[in-house]
């Protein structure tokens, strides 16, 4: 960690001490919520134009460009301030505190989704329902970041950190979270980040305090081939391949916190009277809790290099053995924020006090890198409901009542944590 | 065995008594020999003309009907009688005997190609090299029948029992021999046949009397599926074609006779963070002896069942367990003709007469059906020299010395076997 991390950093770590649930109660009592509410409620309009537009602009995995562009376009016409794109894509937006030394709470959503390029990504309107592909996942959170920067404006509310307003690129699948990586690793905002808390998922009820961490290798066993019958006798790569996958099968693994595994696809070869050059699978591990996933890890690779060298064992290797390629392609580490850290306290004690059956969840976002560098992260619903994410029947319910709840349940943390300035 | 079958049939299965050296020295020393090779010299430009002419007539797998066409147009061009399409696309005619109570010897050589539609099947010809897919696999096999018929009559021989020609249908790979099959369930000639020869492959030195069985199976291993992380501890079928697999590696085959197994192709799964749906492999199983292919086929029969049970006994069944498809693709009978049968001594006495080195084989061609009957069968090269057979790159040489030797060699047992009528 940074020497210049910001002071606030360590405050929203801590654990103790405070009396979250009288803050949130305390807020939402307060006029300036009251202004907030009133604010959002009759932006709503507004923002379902800007979530409808922004959906439908395509943004594929490694393919965010054209919704970044339109989104920083956004952000400078709300008077948003050192619009910028870093060199992996993301945009960066800052709304300026009132204390420099605060640094900033980071507030992120996802600009990429699952859907490839030429997906038909048109909103269809029922009522207060629209339907369409990353409609939810995570467009709402992009329109969400600003319809809560309008109404701080409209409410004429200031907060002593500033609130950087960071849009991501790669959170989905083979993205591997290369947006938040490189934010933490290049962007020039990363030593004043205070706090970090990614809008993603929908239900505001949902405080995910976990990062679900996960190893995911592409295991490539190669041999010589040869004809099935004339040539048998030769080491096979799809015995090399079985007998790993047998192994990586009988791992015993702890309920808790809880750890996993799992073979997702297997290929190879190219016809059935010939012994395969070539056979691969496609392993995903996972894990709640960074140790654990760093032992699972950690036993899974001793089986390929045992798996090869036991055909090599077992067959023959005169026109060559089996070599064998462990390849990395996910990495995202795993970790947890204590639930009673200021960040998490807080985030929990709103969403109670607006009457909301709080459930604490871990899975894997943005907040993953954060949280594995020990900065203090959590991931909350964007508001609403919705449902079908990641397939093409993706919906969600803009219904302002439930819309403006949840907007305002988490904008009541995010305040909370950055610090209202007193005017 | 139908009981109607010729007498021809017992005598060229006999073993012992004959002395088929002393056959082979005095045809090759005939007259009537010394006419069939020079009508075969005389012919020879006529004979590559067709071989030529036949390659460039594609003939894929399953789709051999064009060029099934063109050959029963130069049967009946040429004079053989009783021209005929059966209902599974093999062609027959008949060069009649004198005795009608000897049957018919059987001259196969098959009408597919391993090359699928689209391929460039232009002959290139450089001096007496020819290059084409197929060329030598085994069109070369289909030209050789109409020249052995046109030399027989230029020679004004006749023989005891009749010559079908049968042109068959299905020969490679996924045709899993069903041409020959049909022909010895259905076709109206089947209770005739005293003898079979398959003229396949080139060198004439080599002599298939053993026939290469195989059994091929297609398992798939199908279960409920689910998210890799979230579903975690439900079975999954990679972990049991894993099992299965390895289990299958495990198996100790006798080295003689040859007996192999293989995994050619694995594959299933659609995305590395979902527990598959379904998995599958494809096994070859093969030997030349129908008895330890049996032993070996029922201990790989018993292996994906009790795989699929044990991962469902390892892991949690609630959403579903896993259950399996065991799926035949091919089915080729083992056997052998003994190499002391009339059939078999004649060959290689013809063979080795003719100064060849002589080479005892087993291999998987349209012979393995008849012999897996108990039908005197031999698989025998069509002469001249070749190469890269079931490549893009395959070639023969038709040099006329070498190339009319090879027809003649084949000719002389055909000869002897059917017997060659007094004027």
């Amino acid at each position: 960690m940074p020497d210049d991390a910001p002071a606030l950093r360590a405050l929203l770590s801590a654990t103790g001490g405070a009396d979250p649930g009288g803050e949130a109660r305390d807020l939402l009592a307060s006029p300036a919520f009251a202004r907030l509410v009133g604010a959002l409620e009759a932006d709503h309009d507004r923002f379902v134009e800007q979530l409808i537009a922004l959906t439908q602009i395509p943004s594929p995995p490694f393919g965010e460009a054209a919704r970044a562009a339109a989104y920083a376009g956004l952000l400078r016409e709300q008077g948003l301030e050192q619009v910028e794109t870093d060199a992996e894509g993301n945009v960066t937006a800052l709304r300026p505190g009132t204390d420099a030394a605060a640094g900033v709470i980071v507030l992120c959503s996802h600009l990429d989704t699952v859907f490839p390029a030429g997906t038909d990504v048109t909103v269809r309107r029922e009522g207060t329902i629209l339907r369409a592909p990353g409609v939810g996942d995570d467009t709402r959170g992009l329109a969400v970041l600003l319809a809560m920067a309008r109404a701080l404006d409209a409410a004429g509310i200031r907060t002593r950190a500033g609130l950087l307003l960071l849009a991501s690129v790669g959170e989905e699948g083979a993205g591997d979270l290369r947006g938040v990586k490189h934010f933490f690793r290049a962007n020039r905002w990363r030593h004043q980040v205070a706090g970090f808390i990614a809008m993603d998922g929908i239900d505001p009820a949902r405080l995910v305090h976990g990062a679900v961490g996960s190893k995911r290798y592409r295991i490539t066993f190669r041999g010589p081939g040869g004809h099935s019958f004339g040539a048998f006798g030769l080491v096979n790569p799809a015995f090399a391949l079985a007998r790993a996958a047998d192994d990586l099968g009988r791992i015993r693994v702890p309920p808790h916190p809880k750890t996993t595994f799992s073979i997702g696809r297997i290929g190879g070869g190219t016809s059935i009277n010939a012994i395969p050059e070539e056979m691969w699978m496609e392993v995903d591990l996972r894990s709640a809790s960074a140790e654990a996933l760093g032992e699972l890890e950690a036993r899974f690779l001793d089986i390929p290099p045992q798996a090869a060298a036991d055909e090599n064992a077992a067959r023959d290797t005169a026109r060559g053995g089996i070599r064998v390629e462990v390849k990395q392609i996910g990495d995202r580490p795993a970790g947890t924020t204590p639930r009673d850290s200021r960040i998490a306290g807080v985030a929990a004690a709103m969403i109670s006090a607006q009457g909301y059956v709080l459930k604490h969840e871990a899975s894997s976002t943005d907040s993953n890198i954060p949280i594995s560098l020990g900065i203090p992260a959590v991931t909350l619903g964007t508001g609403g409901s919705g449902g079908r994410e990641h397939s093409l029947e993706e919906w969600i319910d803009v219904e302002r009542g439930a819309s403006v709840k949840g907007v305002a349940t988490a904008l009541g943390t995010i305040l909370t944590l950055a610090g209202i300035a007193s005017n």
